[in-house]
């Protein structure tokens, strides 16, 4: 019972002015949050999908809250094998894409005119940097990818710069661990912005992630942001509400 | 002399083979960087001015750097008051901005069409805010800006967002210390990307703005990215680099 | 042999003053701690049960521990499987509660007057919510629990708060993970005292609990107080004696 | 103008539906955190008093917010000697605590029922303990303290236990720095919850009130909870809150 | 009046049973820790003198503290140049230190038997040397002092341990910064215990004491026991007591 | 040949000037370290023996450093069960201490006058001081044990305190995890030194062993000095070689 | 077609001026990093071979890439038993050596007149030694070891020293972990530069090569510099770039 | 008296066969160290002279151990204005460098062939740079400098990259602070070993050095060891050890 019928139920005297202010009271706290507080219609405006963080969960919980969802596109992340597995069998549609640890439920959107590009150091990056693409292109962005771009090889990114830009991409996502030194050579060089994803990788003082981290954070090169470290989704996200949002390239 | 001229040059004689390959060696290594690799000419396509960085220089070099310097816009940030007292006496046509540790050289470009929001969560952080949006008014952005939206009084958010997304901003920066949540909150009210700053506020344990950024990376929100503790300059390019590729929005 | 009786025997005749000093002594040591000192009469007073920390110990070990104590009311926490496995052959009578590494060694007793409420962020929190709940439960305090009521959800908490209040709660343990946001709003939400448990789920920078507790300690809310991370005991014992002690709830 | 008024205007026809909706929903954004979500009467129902955090900003801003402030009680909290200076000469009526650092705005409520205990293990941790006085005081609750009873002297504390709780107190501050070890000790001897307090006294590793946080946390007590290094304040909010809700205390 | 007294006093009718056994509790409460439990004849028996940490305290406090002591033997350790001054003209018979910012009221014990060996790496470990020699002179027991026996000339320690050994010392105190090494060198030449002093000295990544701490915690050499970080006073004390309970040295 | 007989033979002319300075020189480098600088002859002296270090060395490498060893006494400590099964099998007169994972080879010395007190705080810590044990009593040193003298129970340290104080031990050796607080207490309690040894039991912040480390450093009672965590051997060669200088115990 | 010959066509009439200006662009293109810039012959000249990092990538990854290289000298490292059981069965002239997780494909090229010296502390750290040796002698260095010269004792130094002086090494490589002194030590006693490579040895405060770094970098030995923890590789390669470039040895 | 001076006593009957073992053994305790084991003669053979740090030492004490050494050269680093001005007035001799906190009693000697490349990222870095220039020289090696080659402009190391290897370098310092990503760079670019010094600028997460060593010590360029934290003292004396044993260069 939205307001107008409210209205026009107390008018018609079929509710108490008592009755009706309970309703709209009611009303009220269900618009809270879903209307205009905490947006419920981000989803539908932004395209940003529900992702389900499986590591801490488990493969029964999991495969139950994939079930529940009918509707629009669902992704699960950081799922082990053992997710994998019982979401293979019991849900058939489902895509699985074990090089990175995710499964999606639900048709991609419809191509949207903005695309983006993700660059990796090196091999071990690649599973994040998936990451980042299936969650853009669940969210309708077209994806140029070139992995395994060290910086040991810094020559090795003029080539994959150049064909990035002439593709208009309007983000960047570079995904590099160890040292982390990539995405301030990329953010130098590149004419949008950058976001960088450190990653788990190199061992010793400032392994696991946290040098490549602060030399991203650290670094000077305007036009670089980060996310947490491993955070394919959250990178692949930023870069897509970026791209989404742009109407005007070709 | 460029190429062609010495293509010429050579087709006339008036220069030897020798002669001519080591002109062009030596365009050649001018140009490193110059026009392909480390690409000078980011600056007049992207607008990101050069930043001093006045903090670990003494006065005299601040002066002498910000001298040489005779065309473009030039900004100095995290000066104390010995550089602005220096800067303002040496040079007079410089614009100093105390509030927030910096100064302006050269005239702001002409506005561009995109523009971003500016959101503080309390008095203590409008200094790095300042630096954001004196950044972004050096890239041609306008900014739309709201200080001091605590996260204690939540709800003071709504409409500042409001007129936000009716300002058809493209990207939000967030500015906010202690326990850092308010960027979080933003994000998932936004239907455009969010740049967190986490600021050196805050005392005991994850005081100095370490709470706030690991609260800002540890976030689940997609959509939100960071830069690092204070870094007012870094989220102030980036989101003037979001907004400056638009030519879509009204 | 009390005081009173050492002194009537000493006045009869029947001790000497150097036997009845030794024995004033004796009582005397063995009175400190136990009746006045540290006070061992604290858990009949206030029904904060014994609980023992199973996951360092050996099942076997454990097994001894429980069997040994005959009387009132034992939990063992942070048990493994091996060490629940071993518990539920040994200890025909003994109540098992796998989904939070928990067992219970006797009955309950009779519910006092306060209640409290016991919220979490995600699923993942919900075994130390658990530990919380058995360990009010123990102390005969009633607890009103709101699973899965994360902060991406924000308006979700409005409901469970008014029920929460509605209730009469005396406090409420609120359990969260990640950036571990949800105790700062419940807090700012709440009319009684609020106490945060931080959980060690997330991955990252802040990972494993260190941003949770984190963000916790660093707001600003006046009314909410922490515990250790993943120790859902020490905040269901700190909530239950708050509303143990009340007698002036309907 | 509220629900009823418009319906009622609506009623008569002095109001169309869209006027009556877009009334209702300007109701509707009013209220949101004012009386529903963000209970802005919490200070009302809870009494803690609004605290301004002086120590980031400049004296004269703080003079400002003060001066603002026209009614209920204020705190200032964390001010040095300019603060305290210039709100002295700027406000006459407001009351000046040097030795903690702190200013109060306005008249203390009549006292509640409740009363709470303030222990500090030594004389550096005065000021915080004050802190926590003043900000329970504020809130209508009686404060019974024993200052500089250190853990050294440990059986000094039994003295102080008894009388604490001969008087009913409901809660228990307890401030130490160094090891922190007395609110581990006081939580073993008390019957009603004992709130933590580190204190940033202490030098070398463990200095600055990390091991007395930790020691805190890690404590195995049950019914001891924590607030940040240093934070007096937000530990007397909890206690005075733990003690307001009380109306069974002689 | 003691326990004999009240039994002689109820025999004699002169005290009710109750009024007796109130005495008795008296006593016993008196008792706890004076005489058993808290031990407060341990400085009697052991000599270890009171030490008052002047460094987080005012002067004016540190002055009355010292003023109310009227016998025995007090350290005063930490003190800034205001302390000592304000002590030096407000106690005329006071000792003062400021090599090592220590002050000493009352006259040093007679001479023990046992003796101690204290050696510094560097000259800026010399001050915490100091406070472990008036420490341990404090408790009667004599030093022998080398200093500046640097790792670097690791030979130079040969005839200063000769010469400590010859002087049949009962422990050897080694205060060292920057990379800590001195305590376990001395700890594999020393036929008696070490104790470490890590002191702040260093920078860089390991300095203000961490790398000196960590290096003689991760030495394998044992025999070699550590204090924190600059705390002479401790590591005194500890040698002053092994070295006196020793009645079998020359 | 020794430095006299290199004397009589050159003097007898048996051998040149060169010929003796050379064998002199030899002497003299084999003597380096050997009965000088590095002290070889300590063993003997301060009977501390050998320990093999298991936990980063192959069960193969073990057995093999074991066999060759000869003579006198040599431990084995961290061994997982793998390495001691491998020693049980290869050398049959070893002795297996499965819960402490350690092993001895030779036979323990004849006990010294000396004794030592060794506490644990919890049943966790068992395993750590029965490596102080071992390693006294491989140096010929008597150790009276009390384990699982909780702080929670902190009254149940006066009786083991009497008897080892009774039993005139040197030293006392007090093992625990969680915050670590026993070492201090049982050192306020007590006239000889005590040597903490934090273990790495415990979860969340300050776990692991951190938080213990730290009380126990940052406490401040005299006579209170500390080894690394877990490291019980060292605790037990710093406690014998106090107790082993002792001629002057009954 | 080089710079010379585009300009003889272009003379000659066969280019027009931009077809000629575009193929020196190629060119320019192509030369940028492969031969100024990045220095692609840098290989050739220092003779570092590439190296693989095994351990974050799957087996079948690493022996693709192996598979690919089918000229020069390609080192596998930290290799696990699967990668290198893989490569074994895969690739049949590839060397393995599992003791230190390494597999070498291609042969060693001829001995350099250089020579390098390999120290390590103890056992556990001999692989790390190896990696150092195997990716020296790939560059064509000769490595005199010696495995197992502890700290404890370091008289055993003196001989392995003389014998390195009198080879004529041109560097040192010392490997240790725990405390890591013994880096220092060399140093001190050695002619030629000195490289510490800490390793993840030792447990507790500083375990895991934290301490073994720190004091490495803390030390204040001039000629000392260091490579991240376990990595053999970086050590050995510096060291036998110093070598290699000798041709003034014997 | 030297061995065969006394062994030519010995035989001529002036001294007995007591009284030369005992000259012997003087002689032989006298070597230690100075001959043999420490290396006196290390300063003379590799010319690295002693260093003096100031910053921890009083301006006198200073001041006087220079006016000790009255031979051979000796540098003050880390020194303040208050060192400098006493050095100057009370050592007329004394050469001062303000900009870089040093001085130097004694000429340097004469150079070598060797030579070495110092470079910086920037401004800032140039007082540690001027450190490892100073020390270099001191042990009579020549320096080549480019100062303020920042990453930000990556292609401007070109050219002195060129130049350093024309002028055959035997190795390269470079210092830089901030992410510290410019030693990486020169590693992968030259043909000599890189001594990376990271500095002590930069702010926020990673700040004051930290990123930029974890950097260097994470990065993967074989060739690339790195001293702590702003020790430029370090690094010029291990490339000029690398240099000055050089014969070998034009």
């Amino acid at each position: 019972m939205d307001v107008k019928s409210i209205l026009e139920s107390f008018k018609k005297g079929e509710l108490s002015a008592d009755e009706a202010e309970k309703l709209l009271r009611m009303d009220y706290i269900d618009s809270i949050g879903d209307s205009v507080l905490f947006d419920s219609s981000r989803h539908l405006r932004t395209g940003i999908p529900e992702v389900v963080y499986a590591n801490s969960k488990k493969p029964e919980t999991v495969l139950e809250i994939v079930r529940k969802r009918d509707s629009g596109i669902l992704l699960i992340s950081k799922a082990k094998d053992e997710h994998l597995d019982l979401l293979e069998k019991g849900i058939p549609e489902i895509r699985i894409f074990r090089e990175c640890g995710m499964a999606v439920k639900g048709e991609f959107p419809e191509k949207k005119k903005g695309r983006i590009g993700i660059i990796t150091a090196g091999t071990s990056d690649i599973p994040i940097a998936m990451e980042a693409k299936l969650m853009a292109e669940a969210m309708g962005i077209e994806c140029i990818t070139f992995f395994d771009i060290g910086v040991a090889g810094l020559h090795r990114i003029l080539e994959p710069m150049q064909k990035l830009i002439e593709s208009h991409v309007s983000a960047i996502v570079v995904v590099a661990g160890m040292e982390g030194a990539l995405p301030t050579v990329v953010s130098s060089l590149s004419p949008v912005p950058v976001i960088g994803v450190p990653t788990s990788t190199g061992y010793g003082y400032g392994g696991n992630g946290e040098c490549a981290l602060m030399s991203m954070l650290q670094s000077c090169s305007p036009g670089l942001s980060v996310v947490n470290i491993d955070n394919g989704i959250g990178a692949g996200a930023t870069a897509a509400l970026i791209a989404g949002n742009r109407s005007d390239v070709p």
